[in-house]
């Protein structure tokens, strides 16, 4: 069989691959960007999933857009927007239907980077290209931003302005207003994906860049950090124009989202313990967090060292010099599976990357004291 | 918003539309091609429901390729074949993947017509043509196909062999060996669509279309006939290169099909009523097909004819050279729904389609002399 160019130059996930290392027994993951078991809401839909068959209506077809109630819930989260939601398959398939909807092959997508590389697989598989932005601890080099709007013809800039995967990083204020001035500026389109926006576990929430842009901002959001990522549920907003025409490729993708996992998304937002179930998501976060970046600094000391995180799941650990790579592949000879940043990296252009992504939310806290120990030995 | 080509030549689908029209108070629709709501094996998944969130594991990230247990049903069913499967969001997002995985700008796929637009919508995304290949009673024009295969450089062939849609049509056993026989001389890929195949309630089986010509066949199949539309639970299998790279355009679209739908549909499969669920299902739209044949003839006599169907959903019925459209037209204002022929053909080319399809298995059956009745009135 010929496959098509775009598929041939997909890559395979270095972090599905991971992940599926990281299941072998006596490993230790530290790899993957999942929720903390115990801390699964299952008890706010057990009803749900009970009283299901009740209602076989539930188990037809539903529309493209997205289940009525969900999207009224959405709606009302943000009332002052009057922009339109539709539901999607985790905000994965969100960033496919974006691609899919807007760019051509040749297209320019600015992205900061490191980044998430599910994002930059979506949009390389329409055969855009992609600029890398350069990022600090306020946000995106701005300088730089501006200068890829003057002088190419930019269609997209993907963002991830709360807690950045993998770097942590929230941009500031000021950073969120120049960047909607900027995109405005230009005419360009700013995807805001915010899957990590609710994890603030300390500091202040900023307002959305979609709240500054609405005109021309996509905003992602997921049911999966906060729910359940098994379900692969999420969604976006945008213009209507925009969303009209990403419900008719959804059609054609996969005529729409199950109903099932909506009513349990639904029913989860919606029950009354679901803030009390965030506050608790949170506090057990920070204090996840807090335990690992204890014992990094006590057990390796000089040898690293990464900038405090407000919230996400992730550390990004510099190993002041050493590769990523090497480090990770040594780790798992320890039994302990991370993520070389250079998997953060759009193909071949950061091998030689120096850090190592870990993740606090989903690793037991009995664990860490001897994850950090395998991490050690690695070094 | 600038879209990109290919989305902006997507038609919004004609059914998905009329799906919605078919909801008005007073409509009675025989448009879709829902299962019967009374049929939905409801009662084979309670329990796998009920207790869903004793096993908190479900709701996390899953593997790609699928759930390992419905995995293994699947491998299970088909002893004879070694080719692995890939579950997907229902076989349209099989479709999808295929059309990504094998498809160029320019590509040629032939394609019965009329055909499943969902089909050749998914196709037209990644700017490939269409080559509509006309068919008769026992199946496809052999010599147009053979023409086809010959005269141009042709990628897929999507067929659907089994009760078939719209047209209800069932390939012969000798067209199924032909078809094999041609596409394995030209190397032509065929893309084997089986959403009905189960819902046989006459006749006897043929084989599958993909047993005679497994190395380059891609087979997809659907619980959404049999099981819940609702979910979004596919599958499909092909030669294990194929799947390889369709399970990493699967990754960069949605990361994985949800674990809990395939827990359900993996329970439903392997619950040991299921078998009699089947040929219940049988055994309600055999006598739904008979009930509204009957209702046909009686009332429309000779301004219609159609071929009898041996299972599937639809009756395809010709109108006697009275346009498709114009009927179906008039018949919403009578507050019926249906869909004209019209809407299963490539935009464009058919617009003077002299048939409408009719779906047999969502329509209650005390509604079927009144919907009869309506359809009188609009002819």
């Amino acid at each position: 069989m010929k496959f098509s160019r775009h598929a041939q130059s997909l890559q395979a996930s270095y972090i599905r691959e991971i992940l599926s290392a990281a299941s072998q027994p006596e490993m230790i993951s530290m790899a993957g960007g999942l929720p903390a078991a115990s801390l699964l809401p299952v008890e706010l839909i057990r009803e749900a999933c009970e009283s299901m068959t009740d209602n076989p209506q539930l188990f037809q077809y539903g529309s493209s857009r997205g289940y009525q109630p969900l999207l009224e819930t959405l709606a009302r989260w943000s009332p002052e927007s009057t922009q339109p939601w539709l539901i999607c398959n985790g905000s994965q398939q969100g960033l496919d239907l974006i691609a899919r909807a807007l760019l051509e092959p040749g297209d320019q997508v600015v992205a900061e980077v490191p980044a998430y590389l599910g994002a930059l697989q979506a949009f390389q598989l329409t055969g855009a290209s992609l600029l890398p932005l350069l990022s600090g601890a306020a946000g995106p080099d701005l300088d730089q931003l501006e200068h890829y709007f003057k002088v190419t013809d930019v269609k997209l800039f993907y963002a991830v302005p709360d807690f950045h995967n993998p770097t942590g990083r929230v941009w500031s204020a000021e950073t969120r207003i120049a960047v909607a001035t900027l995109c405005r500026h230009y005419g360009v389109t700013l995807i805001e994906d915010s899957p990590y926006r609710q994890l603030r576990f300390s500091g202040a929430q900023l307002c959305s860049v979609s709240e500054l842009y609405p005109e021309q901002t996509i905003r992602l959001i997921s049911f999966s950090k906060t729910g359940f990522p098994g379900l692969r549920v999420g969604a976006m907003s945008g213009p209507a124009e925009f969303i009209t025409v990403a419900e008719r490729i959804k059609q054609a993708t996969d005529l729409h989202t199950g109903i099932p996992q909506q009513v349990i998304i639904h029913r989860l937002l919606n029950h009354p313990e679901y803030p009390e179930h965030l506050i608790r998501l949170q506090q057990g976060y920070r204090s996840r967090y807090q335990y690992l970046s204890a014992e990094l600094h006590q057990q390796l000391g000089q040898l690293i060292e990464f900038d405090p995180v407000e919230g996400g799941m992730f550390i990004w650990l510099s190993l002041k010099g050493k590769s990523g790579a090497q480090v990770a592949s040594r780790a798992l000879t320890h039994k302990l599976a991370v993520v070389p940043g250079a998997a953060f990296y759009d193909k071949g252009t950061a091998t030689k990357d120096c850090h190592i992504r870990l993740n606090f939310s989903n690793t037991d806290t009995a664990l860490v004291q001897e994850a950090v120990a395998r991490l050690a030995k690695a070094l």
